[in-house]
């Protein structure tokens, strides 16, 4: 296995105090139910403060205010969540690349390949690329005519980034990411659509990840922009010109529509959806499944979730929401008819 | 074409009882609608009855109810749609496949491939990877450093599984299907967010089909679980750490947020959707385009769908659950006062 | 940079007529806000007609109405977002393709390639499958056996299509397309899933455009048919023996479910659904994020969206939809004690 720590070791690397025995040396991170004495695990959440006393873990991180929930060795830092991932990277270092180019990749003339990245077997790059230093290209990545990846760049197997897309350093781009395909746009020409060629690019910052399978779409006339720190989960579509503020979150199975514009910041639920040429402010926290229709200037919570039930009572009250309106006029009726009667009790 | 079968032998090899002439030889299982003489169909959906009068079917699977219901030569089986599958596996099989290597693949160091298995052009497999009697890798698929594949897998082109991952026999896996990316795990440091290391592995039991496109996450610190006998349509997002009980089914563009439980024997609408750490029943069966927004400990239908109409009258009815509580509220005031009204007229 | 036109130029080759001077010469297209000298733009939404006062633009296309609206030197037109589109079409012509079979690539036997198509590295062509003239197959792409492209596709890295699949000329396909997986058929036999064979094809009309990462099923026996000139954009699922008619457009995210049939000329919003086995008249349009549940006979527009507000109003006022029922009672109970109390009233 890995490399071990003492508990010294790492808060010489990375801050924070122990309290306990400093010399005990850790190889792996795990839950606290998981943990066992060469592991160490952490509290984040206080409903798992109960496994503190089970707990077989060697160390424990914990926040300031639960320093004394334990006797177990254990390092206390102001934001252990942040710690805990520090803590894993330190363990769990990501494998070495092997500079060069595999001999079963396919480059194109003018590629400018850093000496130090990695190409791997079946991976194309195309005419006049560049890719930066330390990148790793996947297996079957497909990188198109006069693209540029930064540096530090790890592209999963079987990412796709076409012609002209500029990315910058410290990616991350899961399997099945395609970046740069042609954005949806038609115009109807008597009876037919005819396509509207999709001309901008995809402008891509520094510290963003890609999850697996989600595509961004390049610009029809501008460009498409994610910019720095983005991080977007799974499955995520993201449609022509639209800009992603920088250190925004998006979780699985999102859609935003084309020109829509989100500020830096935000948190966007699983499956929640964007329209078109909306602006989403700052610091706005999106629930799943939530429908934004029109823009929000104000940064806060929004929610839009139909509460799930027991179908048959689903169905039951379901069916009125298409007879609200007339509802809210019979409640109408009913308070003017009952004012109308107060007024004939009391002169009656 | 391919070989034709008598009733007389179909019901050899798979039971069931023939009426009428057992010596119709049948080649294809064909819709009643479609049918032609050298054609088998079935009834399984009472709304296809009437078409039993018309269809030129040479043969017809039924139900024990309705053995009378045609004159056509007939099987009668007491599960007429598993039959109607037996059937038609049994007229469809796989080609076979061709065991080794294609010049065109790519074979990492210490990668343990069965002789029987087959490697397409174009797929890579990673080193210290294994891969089990009869399995197919389809042209393009990526196969991680030691991630183990059972036996008899068919992985059509195009998929990629991530080092470490762990998958048991008769796995079906669509183009585009990606398992073991990483979970989507990162906690804010200062104003950025810094990534924690997704170290789990995604461990697939045996007899289960990822539809095209689908993606599975790895564990952050533990697996991601995927029981015997899932089915797992196209385009669904599992997250970290989820784990779905056996014998599970669920339909198109599902999602399932990090460290969900899905019991065994559950039924997933298209596009439904469960959020984080929640725990699903057994034989729980949720609608389509349904979330569930907290755990479900009780068998039996849930659902959450807004219902659909013109749009002019969702516009009307909508902007009324803006103002829901407000309503509900007037209603309580209409009640109280209507009852004090009542007071005052038995004492008026 | 490409070639430039002269206003005379463009009108000649796409009728129009020009006001103001005719020998401005143009390069590129860009909108009113980017757009400089040598550059042409346009209007097609009122919103952005007061930059018509600003813009740098060179030259702008017009709509009849707005023939005043600029002194600028322009085109006016009937249609001027398709005649953008073609103007743009001309500025920003596809790179040709370089006929032939890169050494790269593997050709299965009895493949019928026309001499102008174009077979780039790392793509597989299946045994006996056919592509059409000028058509382009690109990097990694999978074309199963006996499958059949027609002319001018142009497919880009990573599409996969099955076996037997049927594609008519002029198809886009974007990378991680799927056309032709397994539909989603199991019978349940005793306490396991069984598979349903899935014998159909995918069968395409002419001029269709697929969206990156969308799939599209094989029908189950007969085929799933997507008809000439429909547009489908990103991550969309279309399940087993659907039909899409012709010229329909769909947005990123939609899923239809098995055996659902789209009329002509509908426009379905972005994560938009349609249940099993409807179906939908022509010129139908659908609501983002609205689930259709039975069939639509009659054109128009349809919807069924959640309106969003904020999480603690939402909190509030969803709370109520589970007992919607039992509100609609109680006004009832309202109205009818109110009407006894009128009776009493006007009796009193």
């Amino acid at each position: 296995m890995g490399a071990s720590y003492r508990l010294a070791d790492i808060v010489a690397q990375l801050g924070g105090r122990v309290l306990g025995d400093a010399e005990v040396r850790i190889s792996k991170v795990a839950t606290l139910e998981k943990a066992q004495s060469t592991h160490i695990s952490f509290l984040t959440n206080s409903k798992y403060r109960a496994q503190l006393a089970t707990t077989k873990a060697g160390a424990i991180i914990l926040g300031e205010a639960d320093t004394d929930s334990t006797d177990l060795p254990r390092i206390i830092s102001d934001n252990p969540y942040a710690y805990f991932a520090k803590v894993s990277a330190l363990l769990n270092p990501m494998p070495a690349a092997r500079p060069g180019v595999h001999p079963g990749a396919t480059i194109g003339t003018g590629a400018k390949l850093d000496p130090t990245a990695s190409i791997a077997a079946m991976a194309v790059i195309g005419e006049g690329a560049t890719i930066g230093a330390y990148s790793i290209i996947g297996e079957g990545c497909c990188i198109g005519a006069n693209a540029v990846i930064g540096s530090h760049a790890r592209l999963y197997p079987g990412v796709a980034v076409y012609h002209d897309c500029v990315i910058g350093d410290n990616l991350v781009a899961h399997s099945g990411v395609v970046i740069g395909s042609d954005g949806f746009g038609f115009a109807m020409d008597g009876e037919r659509w005819i396509k509207i060629p999709q001309v901008g690019r995809v402008v891509i910052g520094n510290d963003v990840e890609i999850g697996a399978n989600t595509t961004i779409d390049r610009g029809a006339l501008d460009d498409t922009v994610i910019e720095d720190g983005v991080k977007l989960d799974n499955q995520i579509q993201i449609a022509h010109n639209v800009r992603i503020g920088a250190h925004t979150v998006i979780a699985g199975c999102v859609g935003i529509a084309g020109s829509a514009t989100i500020g830096r910041y935000c948190r966007i639920g699983g499956s929640a959806g964007i329209l078109g040429h909306l602006q989403i402010a700052d610091h706005v926290e999106i629930a799943a499944y939530t429908l934004i229709g029109k823009s929000i200037r104000e940064a806060g919570s929004y929610a839009a979730i139909f509460p799930f039930s027991k179908t048959e009572d689903w169905r039951k009250n379901a069916v009125h929401l298409r007879h609200l309106d007339d509802l809210v006029k019979r409640v109408k009726v009913l308070e003017q008819e009952l004012e109308s009667l107060n007024v004939k009790h009391q002169n009656g």
